[in-house]
C-alpha cells in the first residue's frame, strides 16, 4: 500500500509525502514523484500523523466520580479519599461489567485517533484484585486491534486493611511485583510517588522490585507537591515521570540531562485547577516530553481525549502544535520505550491518521475537535464501525 | 409527554423530577410522585437539563485558517489580517457549498446538545454579500429543529474597498442596518468594537441606528483591549456584551448594575493564549453571565464545543459546573432575550437533553467529552441520525 499525505512529521517537514507500507510496517518514504509502485491510498489533503499514543491511563474501574469533581470546584480539596473511593466500587464489580467498561473505554481511545494506550492497574490494591484488572486489560487487549501497555499500579493507595504506607509498599514490593512479572502480564510498575501517598523510600523501594523483576519504571511524581519525585525516578531508571505540575528549575535539568521522559497531562491539571507543569522549560532544555490525558475516575474523565489534549499542549502548556503533536506520537512512544512507534520513518510500525482537518494547527483552533477519517495500525485499516464509536 | 429527570437545574433544586410537556412547552414540573398521569419517558439516573444556548457563533465562511492558528503559536500576533482572509475566501464561495458549510456546522452543533444557535454574518462586509450570508443563515435555519437567532454583524472589519472606519461604519448604520431590518433577516446588530476594529463614534453610530430600525444590539467588547466597550453596551442598551478578556473593576461594577449580559467565551481565550475574563467578578457582583462557543474560522473553530465551553467555564474561568451549566442554558437565553429558553419552569420551551452521564460535574471531569442520549426540541425529540452526527 502506498498512501499520500500532507503535514509537517514526515522526515525532514517534507509535505506532501507518500509511504510504502510493507509487512506492518513503513518500508520506504519519500517525494510522491519518487514513490514505488504500489496500490495507492490517496487523502487528498488530509492532515495525516502517526497514530495518537496516550502513554497514561487508569481504565480499570467502577464508577465515575462526576458530583466528586464538582463539589470540588465547589471548594473541597483533592484528597486519596477519592481514590479509595472507586476501589471499593471496582472491587464490588464483577469481571464481565469491569471488562464492558474497560472495552468501551477504549473503543473510545481508538475512535478518536489513539492507537497505542498504555493501561494501568490501580484501583484494587490487593494481589488478587489487581491481577484481576490486569487480566481484564490483557483479555480486551486481545479482542481490540489498538496497541495496547499494561502497566501495574498497585502502589496508587494505601488500601484500608493495611497498617500504613511502609508496610503496604513493602508488599508491593516483595510480594505483588513478583507476582505480576511471573505472571506477564504487565510491562511497567508505576508509583504514585507523591504527598500523602507513597514517600522515596517505598517509591525506591518498590522500583528496585520493579527492576530485579525485569520490568520498566514510570512514576506519577511532582504533582501535588514538590517531593523531588521525578529526580528520584531519573535516579531510578524510569522510563517516564508524569504529572510534573510542581517541578522546579532543578529537576527540569536533571530531566534534560537523562534519558527519563517527562509525561505532561493538561487535562487533570485542568480539571484540579492546578498550576500547570513547565512544559516550555522541559522542551527548552532539551528534555524528551510526552503528552497523554491520564483518564481516570476521579480526576480526569474522557477515553477520547488525546486530541484534546494536544490542544491543550499548544495552548495552557504554551507548546506549538508540531512539539504538542509529537509529544502526543513519538513522545508517549518513547516514554513507553517504544521507538518503533509514533513515528513516520522506515521500519516504523504503519499506525497512521488522516484527520478531518487539512493542517495540524485544527488541534488548537478546534481545542481537540479533529476526528479521524480512516486509521491503519500496522498497515490494517480499522473498520469504519470502529471509527465511528462516540467517545466519551 | 411526562418525563423523569435528575439534575439541579429544576426550580429549588429538585431532583429527580417530573416534568409534563404540552405543545412544546413545560406545562408542569415537580416531584415525580406527584406527577399528573401521562406517557412516560423513563430516562434512568441520567443527567437532564435544558438544551444548550450557544449565543455567540459565526458560522458562514469558507475555508478554516488552521494553519494560521498554528502560526499564531509560533508567536506570531493576532491581527484583521485572518478575518479580511476568510471573507476573500468566502465571497468566492458560491450559494450551494456555503450553504452545505454552514448546515454541516449547526447539525454538529445539535448533535453535542445545543438547541439554540445565535448565528452571525460577519464575512461578507458588503451589502450585498451580508444579505446572501443572511439568507444562507434563513434557509439551514428552515431545514433544521435546531432554533436559530440570527445576528448581522457587518461591522466585524473594515473591508478594502472602503476608505476606512468611520466611512465604512457610517455605510452599515445607515445603508446596511436598514437592508438587513427591513429584509426581517436578524434580531440583532453586532459590532466589533474593539482597538484596530471599530471605535466608540462608530459603534455608537451603529447601535442607535439598530435600535431606530428596531434590532437588538450586542458588541465584541473589551477583547483585544480594555476600549470601554462593554460599557458603551450597556450605556446603549446592549442585549449582550461579548468576550471582555480586559474587563477591568469599573466595567464589572458597570455590567453588575445593567441588564446587559456578560457573554464569556473561554474557548478563543484559549486558543489566543487571552487572559480569562473576570466571570468569577462579574457573577459575584451579580452580573447576568452567559457562555458560547464563538465558534467561528480562526480564532476558535469547533460548532460543537458548547460541553467542552462548560468544561472550561467550570476550570478555567473558576466557575462551579453548576454556575458554568446555568450560563450555557439560562444565561444564553437571556443574552438572546429568550426568558422562554433555557430554563427548566412552567411556560419554557420543551428543549431538554439527557446527557451520558449522572451528574453536572462530568462536564468538568470529563471537560465536554459528554455527549446527548437523547435531545428534544419543542417538546419533539430529535432523530437518532441527527444525535449520531460526528461534531467537528
Amino acid at each position: 500500500m502506498l498512501l499520500t499525505g500532507t503535514g509537517r512529521l514526515a522526515p525532514a517537514g517534507l509535505s506532501p509525502w507518500a509511504l510504502l507500507v510493507e509487512e506492518g510496517r513503513i518500508a520506504w518514504i519519500g517525494p510522491p514523484a519518487e514513490a514505488p509502485r504500489a496500490e495507492r491510498v490517496d487523502l487528498g489533503g488530509a492532515l495525516v500523523t502517526p497514530g495518537l499514543v496516550d502513554s497514561h491511563t487508569h481504565p480499570v474501574f467502577a464508577g465515575e466520580r462526576s458530583n466528586e469533581a464538582a463539589s470540588r470546584l465547589e471548594g473541597q480539596p483533592y484528597t486519596d479519599g477519592g481514590i479509595l473511593r472507586t476501589v471499593r466500587a471496582t472491587r464490588a464489580a464483577d469481571d464481565a461489567s469491569l471488562e464492558l467498561l474497560v472495552e468501551s473505554r477504549l473503543r473510545s481511545a481508538l475512535a478518536a485517533g489513539t492507537t497505542t494506550v498504555e493501561c494501568k492497574s490501580g484501583y484494587g490494591l490487593s494481589l488478587d484484585q489487581e491481577l484481576r484488572h490486569l487480566r481484564i486489560i490483557a483479555r480486551v487487549a486481545e479482542r481490540l486491534p489498538l496497541r495496547v501497555i499494561p502497566t501495574f499500579l498497585g502502589a496508587h493507595a494505601v488500601p484500608p486493611e493495611h497498617a500504613g504506607m511502609a508496610e503496604y509498599a513493602a508488599h508491593v514490593a516483595e510480594d505483588m511485583v513478583p507476582a505480576v512479572a511471573s505472571a506477564g502480564l504487565a510491562s511497567f510498575v508505576d508509583v504514585f510517588a507523591d504527598s500523602g501517598f507513597f514517600d522515596a523510600t517505598a517509591t525506591e523501594r518498590i522500583g528496585r522490585a520493579a527492576t530485579a523483576a525485569g520490568l520498566g519504571l514510570r512514576l506519577h511524581a511532582d504533582q501535588l507537591e514538590l517531593t523531588g519525585a521525578a529526580r528520584l525516578g531519573v535516579d531510578l531508571g524510569a522510563a517516564s515521570v508524569d504529572h510534573l505540575e510542581q517541578l522546579d528549575a532543578g529537576g527540569v535539568a536533571a530531566m534534560a540531562g537523562s534519558s527519563t521522559v517527562a509525561t505532561l497531562l493538561p487535562g487533570p491539571a485542568t480539571v484540579l485547577r492546578d498550576r500547570m507543569p513547565p512544559a516550555r522549560a522541559l522542551l527548552d532544555g532539551g528534555a524528551g516530553v510526552a503528552l497523554a490525558s491520564d483518564a481516570n475516575a476521579g480526576t480526569f474523565g474522557a477515553f477520547g481525549a488525546m486530541p484534546l489534549v494536544i490542544g491543550l499542549g499548544a495552548t495552557l502548556l504554551g507548546m506549538t502544535v508540531a512539539e504538542a503533536l509529537v509529544a502526543a506520537t513519538r513522545g508517549g512512544a518513547a516514554a513507553l520505550r517504544r521507538p518503533d512507534l509514533g513515528v513516520l520513518e522506515v521500519g516504523a510500525a504503519a499506525d497512521l491518521v488522516a484527520w478531518d482537518a487539512d493542517h495540524e494547527g485544527a488541534f488548537a483552533l478546534r481545542l481537540g475537535h479533529v476526528r479521524p477519517l480512516r486509521t491503519w495500525i500496522g498497515g490494517v485499516e480499522l473498520a469504519a464501525a470502529a471509527r465511528r464509536t462516540i467517545s466519551t
